[in-house]
């Protein structure tokens, strides 16, 4: 499998540079018989644009996802579904002044080492327009699982050190804010977010994921498990530096009288008393809610000046101006739901493969 | 790829469950003319038994390594290195009462409901032991990654809440104790796992990970990045619940001022003044030491009495009595070396084919 | 690897339908700094494009690439080369009569009970058209194995009876004429073909290739052996019946003394005497020339009148009129060139990583 | 994918040479339930084994399955099966004089290229015993399928220029003659192998395959196909120099009215009145028996005199004596059924992932 290709039987490649002619993913192993529009994707884009508020970069982008193959009458028809966003408003002139050097933290001088001829305009495939790709292959998969009311809904968790105690998150705030954070610490959070671009500066936080309804058995022992899966389709995005699942970090400091989560009989089937698993169990989901969270680094574009050197090694100081979000995490709430969402929807055929008995639902002899 | 294959080019595929006739794995894509031989891969092995101490599970487990193909004069000859630990001293009539009941956060729940015919015998394919695949194949790609001088070592940094000040870890100390923790604290450490396991209960820890010496270039931009596989990798570990990488968590609390590395010219080459990276820019190695923690849940089996219910839903109380760990991380230190010398042998190898330059050195015109 | 990738380290995913928006191919796994334009493409899909002849069909296809990703100056960064051919002159109302039958040898049926729901507009998936992704990911590898002096070429070496000697094969005749036979006897098989398609009927033929200064070494034993992958990508073109290497079928009627390909020292090195194997052994590409044929059958769309059923089943009879070539073979001399050179592409990039020496040249310790 | 792994669901990874421990497979993704024994990969493995005649080698090999892992209570858990067969009776004496040259049409020359070290003992892993993983992996393959009613035969279709008339075949007899071959014309072809070996030579062959009953479906557009993943199969299998599916190289010849097949109603549904395609169109089973044939070359190894060269290069004179079947298509009979299973195996389980009606099958809203 190829880096730029994810999933096994529900797969997604991306392709695109924030300044080339576009970007875009192809998604193959799509099961036929599926309603999709174009509309559907752009519900999902939308959520990754920049908006309109002080918080996100002010550069409109468009962003309408073009359909180029895949489906017939509304419905996929089981071929690859080929999608595309072209790119409008870039500004290569920006970007000149960064041929040469290397920002801090950024994959400047990995993508340099690596491959020996890199594209420095915006960060090239390192940008965060790499993310529209998963994004449309994300949408796919999210309405693939609706059919099996599969619903999957991340959110910002926290902005710094500002956190929404666990249970207040009412999801229905979530879009009213650019921070896409379902609490009214959302006001308060905005303004530290302020405070940090104005200071040239910028801030971490953490975007939280619940998915319902997912068939207990989804996940592939061993390497394939479904927590194996989250853990690299996440620390796949961009500025990730941490992963949890249920419990999380918690677990290194719990005792197993506590961490266990109780089998008990609920609504006439076997569920859990608690959800410290977060859902999977021996990495195949139990039947209870997913919760993943993710912790996402501060923007590494900042107007502070700081230390860095030039290609050559002759150190230099930095301020990377320009239209840049303080913060990374809003806009990669969406991303998070289309990464989480890919791995249901392929680790759901693979399921589908699991058992004779179900086979033979399929294939009647 | 199946569910028990990892790897792209170095691959491994594991079989094997803790009741079986053994367990083992297969590489493959290993290069040609590499020394290997079994004490490589039982030296290992011998990390991950169980000890002598009170901490570890009385069984006598030899668990040495036969070597069935693959090599020719101690050398491996490019073809797939089959290795074989055969399963002594397992009693299965210690399971049978665990035929009809599930384990409260183990998996044999999922198991079931996941393909409907279920190896009770001491966790099956998800037992402990399921482990011995990884360490085998880790131990090759280790020996693989030390002819260039990749040098990959794991420890236990906290246990419980008894955690080792960063700056005072003494890897000499490491294998000194049966916790594997380097640092004088080990002492309280065990004192505190003994106590739980006489309460009838277990404990979680933190297994942190460096490694030295990468080159610069390894990972594979989007879905393949480093620290993607390395997610894929270490969350595949029976009981981890957390991965982070570099600052980790902190990522989230911090200021883009203070996370961001600057770039500096020392010993010659561009360095990082810092490593909150972790060693990872991009999801592309940048040469920094490589760092990565761990989060392990306490071991699921306890003696005291747990609420959980029947295969057929009615409820029931359990102690899981017999020999078990009271931590699963000490044993799983070498196991998150192995998984991510898996993963640094696979991306090396890919590495090799990234840049026009670098192949005309191998095939010349 | 899903149906629409091809590959394992250079990789190709294509999409597209007949009378969709267009077609194309994601590239990944192209080693940085290789010189690329779409010139090098477009060059490739005009040899694949209907001609002005009377043998091919009238449609104007101006078929032209467009490299939406992947190149920097013109050289490539080791990100996704995404290309697309727009569809320009599909008339869907030719092919509205064709939703509720059919055609004999055609994918309809088959599509139909796979997939439930199918896009009948011109073959829409299984077109002929299909081959524009192949013939993209094709001229890519081509470029990047003449960096290495590596040549291939196909042609038509016989169309129906009339059959080229395989010594008067004079390859500097192939584009004179419309079928890509390199022999004067080119003319009497395109009277051939025109008398079979004045009946109403349609013509198979072979198309036979050739590849020069293939590495030895090349292969993998013993599922990705060069003849297998060759058999994979050769049966994947439509219309393929058979695939033969070297000496094909005749090595099931010769003895071992007659087809043993002797080895000698010629030209300071080890050679073959002559070339029954057809540049393969073992699996493993010997330095020899590699030499395969592939055998297309007729054009399936035929005016004759032809027995089938309708959808329901029922009887009819069916002509299948428009613009239809009487032989596809010619158009895809391209398609093999493509085929083989996508698989040499790939097998060059998994040898770099074969040997431990090789690997020391790129990673210096 | 490795080289020693195939399939993409339904996989098996192969290991082992000649000369070494063993031999054996993994197979992984086999769905869980189905009934399963070691007498199940016994009886396949007989028949690759050398037989009693004069026609093949004196050898005597046990070659008995033992089954490692993957089995509870004689089902599959969906676990990965691992299965080894143990060398007995290797004498590796007899192979020192092979060290230091090249044996004609063998993989010596090009395994050492490739590697740079050859374990020159008996072929190593590119020895006739490399099958043993793929009927071991066949007879899984084949147990899966029964249970849908699909059954594969294959047997030799020719002797050299002795063929069987296609309107004779009367399987009843395959078993009954050390070439299977079913038809009477067996003994005529046991005298002209017999002549052929006295006079130190050795013989080609065509192995044919007919499949019934695979459900309309199978196989992936565009790259897995059936036909296509067929061709990868069994060019795989070591001495294959063609392979046609249906007419096969009769298609070159003929023209569409003829090799079109049309489509009739018979027995209720949808069938063709001949069978041209062999049973595949646009790459996907069309539910009519599916027909291929493989065309094996000669036994290499070959007491005449023979021309070759020293590892150094030097020219020298070989004989190649020892025990060495004059033909290798008989035992490869059941390597051919072997790798058309598991092609089979991994298309039924992906095609249950194909639509969204079938999938609501499994995963009930």
């Amino acid at each position: 499998m190829s880096g730029s290709t994810f999933g096994k039987i529900f797969t997604v490649t991306t392709w695109g540079e924030s300044h080339g002619a576009g970007l875009g993913a192809v998604i193959d192993g799509c099961p036929a018989g599926l309603v999709l529009t174009a509309e559907d994707i752009n519900r999902a884009l939308q959520r990754r644009r920049p908006g309109q508020s002080a918080l996100t970069t002010p550069r409109r982008e468009a962003d309408r996802a073009v359909i180029l193959s895949g489906l017939f009458d509304d419905r996929t028809t089981g071929t690859p579904i080929s999608v595309a966003v072209y790119n409008e408003n870039q500004r290569s002139k920006d970007y000149g002044h960064l041929k040469n050097c290397y920002r801090p933290a950024h994959a400047d001088f990995t993508f340099d080492k690596k491959y020996g001829h890199r594209d420095y305009r915006g960060g090239g495939r390192s940008s965060g327009r790499e993310t529209i790709g998963r994004v449309i292959g994300g949408a796919v998969a999210a309405k693939l699982l609706s059919c099996f009311g599969i619903q999957t809904d991340a959110y910002t968790a926290a902005t710094g050190h500002i956190t929404i105690p666990p249970d207040e998150v009412d999801l229905s705030l979530r879009d009213t804010n650019a921070l896409y954070m379902p609490h009214p610490l959302a006001a308060e959070a905005e303004a530290a977010v302020l405070a940090a671009a104005k200071a040239g500066d910028s801030m971490g936080g953490i975007v939280r994921c619940r998915t319902l309804n997912i068939p207990t058995g989804l996940g592939e022992p061993v390497f394939r498990k479904l927590d194996a899966l989250l853990g690299q389709a996440l620390f796949s995005i961009g500025g990730v530096k941490a992963v949890e699942i249920g419990i999380g970090t918690g677990a290194s400091t719990c005792r197993g009288s506590d961490c266990n989560d109780a089998f008990v009989l609920r609504d006439n089937r076997i569920r859990t008393a608690t959800n410290h698993a977060g859902g999977v169990l021996g990495g195949i989901a139990d039947g209870e809610p997913l919760e993943v969270s993710v912790h996402f680094k501060p923007t590494p574009s900042i107007s502070q000046p700081q230390r860095t050197v030039r290609t050559d090694g002759t150190p230099m100081e930095l301020s990377v101006t320009g239209r840049h979000d303080p913060v990374i995490f809003p806009r990669a709430v969406v991303v998070v739901e289309s990464m989480v969402n890919l791995v249901l929807a392929d680790l759901l055929l693979e399921q589908a493969t699991a058992r004779l008995d179900n086979l033979k639902k399929i294939f009647p002899v």
